[in-house]
């Protein structure tokens, strides 16, 4: 829990879920956590098993390990199917489909295969087209609209060449070489003190990356798998000219809106069309994804080819049952207080409820996100195999001499942390400066601020709460000094919310609670903080910022002196959460090791937002007590807009109706396949045998959400825009003969 | 577990289950209960709750009642809206709706409102027009269709009055009046001990009913409601002169078929119009009930007036809990078995494939019906408010001297009982003589009965098992001499099957498994008794039967060596089962009553396949991740059938393909509400306030199915089809102007 969480509130999109996923497990942000809010993206390079925690009791029940006879490690189901290009499952493609592609195969279909920004898209034309989601290029779609209009909302379409228009926020890399470096980095570690590892290890990285870019004049990152137990270089050639050729309007590509994020059957044409120039010219491309004509059939064997961002399917038993039992029901508490108060907030005025509408969707979003992971979680069968396969994973670990003596401990170690974590989640959770509204209070936010900023400005860095280090500080003040309205009586039902939250979650004798509340009404302790402080003002906390600790430590506002008590509880939570995460974290990485030392290449490593390939089959599902089709038509989609009287989020643009007549309403608009995906495939091309594209990937069904922690595809699905909805809306919804036959290769 | 079971496999339908649910709760058929299986109809009549069983141990954690103060005992939702015509809850739709309807109201939507066999339906025209479903007029259709085809499949349109055909099945029941008769039946009971007082009520029953028909040529039935806490005289008008006039496809009525039922989104046109002639002519009908122009609209208050057949609201927590934790998990099992042989026949040929397909599809449906049901006892705030709702009653029977002594002990009595049951469950489940095909073996279910057979004759009727009263023994001696050919392939299957559920079901020790298995393999029993047993031979089984117990005794036919020593056991676990069900039933009788002096006619009685209304509203639900709408459209029919490649159950009629241009597929198809309904209720009319008809229900979608124990609408919804879509399409589709102008009163 810390003071200073949430940037923004939007809704949680198949893009932008691994970002928030690391969000979700570090520790010190507990319910700000938050999934969904928090839009800075550099986290997402962190190792999502980096920061997690800990396990209720029954993990000490767990039965002994028997020493059973344990063949050659095999390919698991469970680990998914994200293989990287530098280790293709031949064997078992062949096996399980007959599917035997050539190295020229994989280098075609890797060439034409980019990533974005967040995303991940492909080469479909010899010209520089580039397919990708409509919500992946949100931002270019935005700088390339008028001051008038925004082609998010209207679509675009360029008519000719010279009517596409540069994005100036996007770029296109392309993954060229991979090379094994785990020597080199390995070879640099040789201290014995962890800091000193993790820095020679970090120094190690830096100088390849360095000298990669020197030597190649190529994007060069160094991709951390299996927690370390692989290090792989990664050369990117970057373009830069970025022109946007043509976007449905938002309600066609993201029909169904927030209630269908996240489900299928589906009705999206959630597709945009980009164009990489250079020197001016549309490029010329060899390596592009030729288009199919019959589209994606039922049965058929497709791959996935795309940056899915990350994924926690190395997390122990004991830091998925941590999730389940602890740290979701939590955040999911603290969603459901919020939804509470916005719903109030929205019940008293038309005018509150236009504007708390966007919010309450997301919060529903992100709601809908975490019960789908903890669906997984709570699901026996699926926890049944979690655990079958760690027993076997550490059974195999004991039983090789070189292996036992450094990672058997690991799993012990972590749940035993995870388990002092579960003690200590009450203060975890709740001690603290409440949060940003709408999960908290702002003004007691900011309290927390400035009597922490005094106390570890005076510290060096290192010493510093992680949230106060490097750019920390500087960014928290600002934040302090940003000159943002305060509603009074909103953040009196906040503070409120929070109070009473405070006195359901923590025993009446915990210090944190005397502290805020002592006997006291959480209604007449938000009123006297509200009557008496002045924090609202910016001047107010700009004099307390001036003023250091002298002027925190003397003032008589309310908040100020609520906060200065509860400072050395909260830093006291945060310091042994911190301790008790950094040798999960340490373990994490024995496991990932340890893993990645029985199975080498066999299983596919964790996501890791770089290029991977994965395999599946186009198919239906059961659900609903019936069947899923394997694919939707726009038939479906006109059904649903007079299903829902035409009402948003199921509203069509007036261009699809009027031009409905033209289409033919029997064509593929979505379909399913099993292939293994998660936040960052956004964009991703869906290619058959023959390395055609049949389909882009925009999203997972509500079944798949909890393949984040364990993969299965008895239920759980990619979806898919289909390669002829695409050429069906440009013929006859959106008139343009010049990209379909540009795309058809006409 | 019995010899005889099932006479025939159909798809569990609304209108079925109601019987099945009987059947279900019968002790004696705890494997064929089978629910989808049982045809003979007579067990309807039964109280659903008068033989049920048992609760696990936790029954008796149950925490201490407490004295709490007790308000006046009000409606509680989760006893549903099924009211009876003589006690409308005018107070609660007035406070619910703002809705009082006067005596004429409910006088005409009464009149309007007709029972079929097993379904129910209205007058829709003031010259007898009936309105009931596809699926209930089956019947009637078959007999009205000409020898070389059926219109059923085909569909009818009787395009001038002379070519509507007679039904010779089919009569049509409209309830008169409703009497309270409780005096006079209960002033009939004098006797002191039970058996006496059934005759003597059971006497009263036949008395009242035939005074009543004598005096008005009315067909009269005495209805016992909450179990005998009241009876009410019911008396219907039947009108025997049914005709044919129009029904549907069965591909546009049951479109999306056996996986579609039970579910929503829903594309189904299910309906029938038949019509009453008296004296040769159309029967001029006052009370019908008038076309509504604009349709169910989203929030409408809407009503169902219908019979609805079997609910079992009043069963107790420990009753409930006997369902969830034995005999649905033991019925599942066997269907299981059964699915699991079914699908290894039909991966033997394409010939084996087409054979089995119809009983797969119908075995998947009673396994969706019974995890459904399952689904609400294990859905653990349903179970709250069913046990909240249990100690309430209790309370308040304790609170009151007069209640106290009667009924107390009842809910103790029952949860006793069911223990004893539970404890004894694998003998119920397993002693026995296998089952019938796809269930268990043919053979030993035969000799079953040959060994039976002499040892029942010998006994007075009231002491054989219930199998074998009355026309019982003639009916098995019948079945034993039908010239049945047996596939001996399939037959070793299923034995197979059997002996291993026996010995995976029983421990080692267990004397049936002793007598049956012994240390042999079932895969090695089974042989020996197929390669040895004659009785696949009519004329064997006929020396047998003619043999008396002097052949039985000393036949050395494997099979009737197995039977003599099964035989015991079978009988001492019979009616060790029966015993404790009789006890139960008693109680259950109690707890009914009780419900009844303390709430009067303040909550609905369970369901008794006489006349109900029940309100509700129009109104979509959380469903799959996002929303369902409150109806569907023709665009989704058409796009289903495009979605699944046009292939059935998703396949359209030619003639829908080719009038499609000339549908306005904008139009309302199906709808949902908030209605309570069941088995029975199919074809029931759906009225708004104005008493008009805007829909005609079918089915219940996944979520309704805990319903039959505990009422909710948090997403349990019924299934109707809009009044709009059966103009549009007679209009548009099947060109009959005339039916539609006469429903809309043109």
């Amino acid at each position: 829990m810390t003071e200073f969480g949430m940037d923004d509130f939007r809704t949680f999109r198949l893009d932008e879920d691994y970002v928030n996923f690391d969000r979700l497990l570090c520790p010190l942000r507990r319910a700000t956590v938050a999934i969904a809010f928090l839009t800075v993206g550099h986290a997402a390079s962190l190792p999502a098993q980096a920061t997690t925690r800990q396990p209720p009791e029954r993990i000490r029940k767990e039965p002994p390990r028997v020493a059973v006879p344990l063949g050659p490690a095999k390919y698991v189901k469970e680990a998914g199917t994200m293989w990287t290009f530098d280790a293709p499952p031949f064997e078992y493609w062949k096996q399980t489909y007959g599917f035997t592609p050539d190295s020229t195969w994989l280098t075609h279909v890797r060439l034409a295969s980019v990533r974005l920004p967040g995303c991940s898209a492909s080469f479909v034309s010899a010209r520089g087209l580039v397919l990708t989601n409509h919500h992946c290029a949100r931002a270019c779609v935005a700088t390339a609209s008028p001051a008038d209009t925004n082609y998010n909302t209207t679509g675009f379409v360029a008519s000719t060449i010279a009517d596409e228009r540069k994005c100036s926020t996007l770029y296109v890399d392309q993954l060229q070489s991979i090379e094994d470096v785990t020597p080199q980095i390995r070879g640099a570690v040789t201290a014995k003190a962890p800091d000193a590892q993790v820095a020679q290890r970090d120094s190690a990285i830096a100088s390849v990356q360095t000298e990669c870019q020197t030597a190649t004049h190529l994007r060069c990152e160094v991709v951390t798998l299996y927690q370390g137990g692989m290090y792989s270089l990664y050369r990117y050639q970057r373009f830069t000219d970025v022109r946007l050729v043509m976007v449905p309007e938002e309600e066609a590509a993201f029909f169904g809106g927030d209630p269908d994020n996240f489900t299928y059957p589906r009705y999206d044409l959630d597709m945009a069309l980009l164009r990489v120039y250079q020197n001016d010219s549309p490029m010329v491309v060899t390596d592009y994804l030729k288009w199919s004509k019959s589209g994606a059939r039922d049965g058929d064997l497709v791959f996935v080819t795309g940056n899915p961002g990350s994924t926690g399917r190395l997390l122990t038993l004991a830091q998925m049952q941590y999730l389940r039992d602890v740290e979701y029901p939590f955040t999911l508490a603290v969603f459901d207080r919020a939804m509470t108060m916005l719903n109030a907030l929205s019940a008293q005025s038309a005018e509150n409820q236009r504007k708390y509408e966007n919010l309450i969707f997301g919060i529903a979003n992100s709601q809908k996100a975490i019960k789908g992971y903890r669906a997984g979680l709570l699901d026996s069968t699926i926890m049944a195999r979690k655990a079958g396969f760690e027993r076997d994973l550490r059974a195999r670990v004991d039983a090789d001499p070189a292996l036992r003596p450094k990672y058997s401990t690991a799993w012990t170690e972590i749940a035993n942390a995870e388990k002092q974590l579960t003690a200590m989640a009450a203060q975890a959770n709740y001690y603290g400066f409440s949060f940003n509204p709408p999960f908290g209070s702002q003004l007691l936010n900011w309290a927390g601020g400035l009597v922490r900023i005094p106390a570890e400005s005076a510290l060096v860095d290192t010493k510093r709460l992680p949230q106060y280090r490097g750019a920390g500080l500087a960014r928290i003040r600002q934040a302090l000094l940003a000159d943002q309205p305060v509603d009074t009586s909103t953040e009196r039902l906040e503070l409120t919310a929070f109070l009473k939250a405070v006195q359901q979650g923590l025993p009446p004798n915990d210090p944190y609670r005397a502290v805020v509340l002592g006997v006291r009404a959480p209604e007449d302790v938000a009123a006297s903080l509200m009557s008496g402080t002045k924090l609202a003002s910016v001047s107010a906390r700009q004099a307390l910022l001036d003023g250091g600790s002298a002027a925190v430590d003397t003032s008589t506002d309310p908040m100020i002196v609520l906060a200065r008590k509860i400072l050395p509880l909260a830093d006291q939570a945060q310091l042994a959460q911190a301790r008790l995460n950094d040798i999960i974290s340490a373990n994490v990485d024995k496991v990932g090791q340890a893993l990645f030392a029985v199975y080498n290449t066999k299983l596919p490593p964790d996501a890791t937002f770089s290029l991977r390939i994965s395999d599946g089959v186009v198919k239906g599902y059961p659900y609903n007590g019936t069947i899923a089709p394997y694919k939707t038509t726009f038939y479906g989609m006109f059904a649903h807009a007079s299903e829902f009287d035409d009402k948003a989020p199921f509203h069509l643009p007036d261009r699809w109706m009027q031009q409905r007549p033209k289409m033919d309403l029997t064509t593929p608009l979505d379909f399913v396949s099993t292939n293994d995906i998660i936040g960052g495939n956004s964009g991703s091309p869906v290619i058959n045998r023959d390395g055609e594209l049949v389909g882009l990937i925009f999203d997972g069904n509500i079944e798949s959400l909890p393949n984040r922690f364990i993969f299965t595809d008895d239920a759980a699905r990619s979806v898919s825009v289909s390669s002829r909805a695409i050429i069906e809306a440009l013929r006859n919804v959106y008139e343009s003969s010049r990209l379909a036959d540009e795309l058809e290769g006409k």
